[in-house]
């Protein structure tokens, strides 16, 4: 129990680092003439006593595995953050000066070039779906002390990836995860929806399985209480806090007009003046525990099978998966509830601990999978190829927070035949060349699939396998430790004397082999198998070129845009080749889809061997 | 007061319609040979309750404007709906037996093939949020008298969009809306998240500010009563049924296993033999009470401004939708609570019963306009363009659902400054290029942003604006109405003796002119303004080609993959001219940015005047 005059020594504390938070939000953005000063006051109470009484973190070492975790949800408040760092010892003064300017770590929104700081936020209502996906993991597999904490704005309540969150945290009984919700009451362009009605927010927390705490976030006596009892509880807390934007200066306190706008120098002062600040200094803080992970088993070489009969390439991808879960511990598998389709469930047999329901929400899987490669798992998620858009923005998102994920969407394109349209990706290749840095993987047989499967696990970034519904054909039984990131495969042709090149990727490789197969003693068709989209094989289609005169065909199941086909004319101009294309033939799909048997839309889609046969034959004519 | 041979009569009613909806559910799909039979099954007692006694529709006029609208959030329950089709007479039975063949209207997944369809369905939690634009439209501007309906499954509502949807129509208090949660407990791979916690879902859709009315879904006088109650109600409703998946049918009720799989002939004989199934029929339906929309004002021209002086172009698109507002009664605006940024806000200010303030809800915001386009509104929906990304599921789905809806992305690139990656759009492009059938529109200044503005009011399809947030210069006094789809200006240039040219849009047009002036003495660079990325101006790409022998530069504020680059690269392609093309030279972000001045970080990707300038230098050596 502590004495009143403990109590009182805290409390003083924590208004000391709270005025100092306030102060150096206002400093560093008016010294950066933007940011969001007004956001960042709101919040600096509940900041100043986390800091100060509940984080554990070695500031020296961010990467201890004891540190706590704390994800600003709300981005725009990064004053507020970096004053924090500044606070904690983390960064200088000078340094927190350099918010906002060119070449410095601190952006106008967090990301991870700042070794403090797990993932990027400044996308509203990501930050607390990861950190339900730290909490998960930190729960299980890893079996970790840690707590969780993330910061909320009440404008990003509005997303629907928050409740998927606290969805998620309510049904996995997440107990080392709390949310901190600033109420201030004031969006971008004037009041939110709910503005002060905290009484709803709690309802909603607890409607979502989570218990609320609702206080005054003004209050460092209420905080503090809350802030203790959110981490002792055996349930998922949300503290759901009143606050005023603009808190602590009279001119800024709850007014409309100071959303994402710095003090001029002249109004900083005052502000200042009127805070009271004092030259800023570090503050004591708390260290974790320590604690040592569990050692994890040595990774083996993957068994993985190798395949003679047809076979779909999502089964094959569940089967890798499999095969990688049991010799390696720090693979986990993610899946929105099609688990059975993407054959994920094959993983969940062998190693379901380190499997993950996530239900029918795409952007909280993806947003798990983020928080979870954060604490060095390795995370592979799978839906539809179709449904992977439905956290674009998280996939974008975590490109900015330098995440390794691995992505799988199956039934790709019009090949999925009846369910129709909605289920078919037509646009994933598109979307996901678009990620910075990624890689995009396509395979068209069981074996590929398992080789490709196996190397996305070492790989950096964000990486994506789309497969297909339909059982293929194995194409490959031999050289099977070839395939690369970034290779190609000849599976028809290859000599000085092929006349025609046809490039495919995935079901449309089957099409283009029968094509080559039923010309055979006419038109001398090479086949090349462009499996590493991005990458993609730029020797091998340079070489298709000259080999051919600059007769090249492209047979894809995606719209024509953003595609192989741009893929593929993108390589050959940045290899300063374009100029030897003299023809270039892209069939892919150019009409809505309907219902019908995959090869009946294959056909209507004029991407089936007998288009891509003629195409051949009008090229060699 | 109904009597009880009345009410008895009615139940008769009710349980005949059910047995034929189930009976034609599995009839359908078994000849099919897939789809969701027992998807069907557990709201067949909700759906005959709703046809027979509450729906009010005209089903020989389903353009009548009184009708009711009902969409089937759950579509992949399509056999339920096809045959719901087939008991209000509004198809046949040898068309219902057309189901998911090549050709029939009656896809895998409904879609507005059928005039009776609304939307496309069948990516789960998108038809209740695109009912609520329907009901907020229907309240105003509309002043609609009909009721909205939309079924919904239980796996669809751990998708944050349900509570979006729900949470908006709370907020707005659509009495005119209500939901119908088919409660059924078993999802694809196994149980639901809650299964037949009707306690929690309902203290869910409390929370988010609607009335559950908790129910036995397979109670018909039950159903009869929750049905009556909500379309009295003066609150938006939720009628939560639970509900037994396979209803009827011994072999297929509550049991796992049997998602999403047909019924095989035995089976179904078996199945038909339990239902008791007589040959199906029509049944008699309630028409709705006459109504005729007011009228509305004969569109006008808009009367657009002429600048002169710089301008944000995300500014003019403001100004262009009030003018546009002014001009005709059809427009609404929506935008999702950054009006002041993407300057919808200007509307919002001359026609604010026309504008929708979204908060921070993407996906609601576009499921929204596509409900509004339902009803022949004119939606213009903004965000930051990088926030698009969040909707992408519902852009992909709105075009399977051939809608008519505008959208403006502010913000693009890494122009915007300091705010850093996570508010820069630079994927955008690849996203929206990838949608079937779309345009998409990149202006440079606001005079061409205010034209374009208009042409997209009368545009079908999907069609996107990226606009730029900071003031850019005025490129164009003249020819103002030259501007269009498909079209393209040659701002420097334009001779026979041009050495290199330059593809701009947007920003990087500022860039590529100051370029070619200064390098005005030297070479002769043709500058083209490329606004229409999507169609593109082949014919002009195609002369510069031959102009310049072959020496091109994209410059764009994009990633490399799938914005106008590769744009340009397909449409050479296509127009047989990529063999001419002798050196192309790509300039675009290859990094991750981080937070700097627009100019330094324009520099820093290398798109700026002086990259420009040293690449056409070097090409034109």
């Amino acid at each position: 129990m502590a004495t009143a005059s403990q109590a009182s020594t805290k409390v003083d504390l924590h208004r000391e680092l709270a005025r100092q938070l306030r102060a150096d939000s206002i400093r560093c953005s008016t010294e950066a003439g933007s940011g969001h000063p007004t956001s960042s006051l709101s919040a600096a109470d509940l900041i100043a006593v986390l800091l100060a009484s509940h984080l554990r973190y070695d500031w020296s070492k961010p990467k201890d595995p004891a540190n706590d975790h704390l994800i600003f949800s709300k981005g725009h408040a990064s004053p507020l953050y970096y004053a924090m760092l500044r606070a904690a010892g983390a960064i200088d003064d000078p340094e927190l000066m350099t918010f906002r300017k060119l070449g410095s770590r601190l952006e106008g929104h967090p990301t991870p070039r700042l070794p403090w700081t797990d993932v990027a936020t400044g996308s509203l209502g990501q930050g607390l779906p990861i950190a339900v996906g730290e909490a998960l993991a930190a729960k299980r597999p890893l079996d970790a002390p840690f707590h969780v904490w993330t910061l909320t704005g009440d404008s990003e309540l509005s997303e629907g990836s928050i409740w998927e969150g606290l969805d998620h945290a309510g049904h996995e009984g997440l107990s080392n995860f709390t949310a901190i919700f600033d109420i201030n009451r004031l969006g971008q362009r004037g009041p939110t929806e709910l503005e002060w009605d905290l009484d709803t927010y709690a309802a909603r927390v607890r409607a979502f399985g989570c218990d609320p705490i609702v206080i005054d976030g003004h209050d460092l006596v209420a905080i503090d209480d809350a802030l203790g009892r959110a981490r002792r509880a055996e349930r998922p807390t949300v503290v759901v806090a009143k606050t005023v934007k603009g808190k602590g200066v009279s001119f800024l306190e709850d007014k409309e007009g100071w959303h994402g706008k710095a003090l001029d120098p002249e109004q900083a002062k005052q502000a200042l003046a009127e805070l009271g600040a004092v030259p800023s200094r570090a503050f004591p803080t708390i260290k974790p525990d320590p604690w040592t992970p569990r050692p994890m088993a040595r990774p083996k070489k993957p068994d993985l099978a190798t395949y003679t009969a047809p076979l779909a390439t999502r089964k094959a991808y569940g089967e890798a998966l499999a095969a990688l879960g049991a010799a390696r511990a720090d693979v986990v598998v993610l899946d929105a509830e099609v688990s059975n389709s993407t054959h994920a469930e094959d993983f969940k047999k062998t190693a379901p601990d380190r499997f993950f329901e996530m239900y029918i929400a795409e952007e909280q899987m993806i947003a798990a999978a983020v928080g979870m490669q954060v604490l060095g798992l390795v995370p592979f998620a799978s839906t539809f190829a179709a449904f992977m858009t439905r956290a674009s923005d998280f996939i974008r998102m975590a490109a900015i927070s330098r995440a390794n994920i691995r992505l799988s969407g199956s039934h790709a394109g019009v090949s999925i035949g009846e369910d129709g349209p909605s289920q078919m990706a037509l646009e994933d290749l598109a979307m996901m060349r678009a990620v910075f840095d990624s890689t995009v993987l396509y395979p068209c047989d069981a074996n590929q699939t398992a080789r490709l499967v196996a190397l996305m696990a070492d790989l950096p970034g964000i990486s994506y396998i789309r497969t297909t519904r339909e059982k293929t054909p194995i194409i490959y039984s031999d050289g099977l430790d070839e395939f690369r990131v970034g290779g190609s495969r000849i599976v028809r042709g290859g000599g000085a004397d092929d006349q025609v090149a046809v490039i495919a990727a995935g079901i449309t490789v089957h099409e283009a082999v029968k094509a080559a197969d039923s010309l055979k003693d006419t038109i001398k068709v090479r086949v090349i198998d462009a499996y590493s989209v991005k990458p993609i094989d730029a020797d091998a289609l340079v070489d298709a070129v000259r080999t051919t005169g600059g007769l090249l065909i492209v047979a894809e199941d995606h719209w024509p845009e953003g595609g192989i086909g741009d893929a593929v004319l993108a390589a050959l101009a940045d290899a300063d080749v374009s100029g030897e294309l003299v023809r270039f033939v892209h069939l892919a799909p150019r009409q809505m889809p309907g219902s019908g048997k995959p090869a009946e839309l294959l056909a209507a889609a004029g991407i089936d061997a007998a288009h891509i046969a003629a195409a051949a034959t009008e090229l060699a004519r």
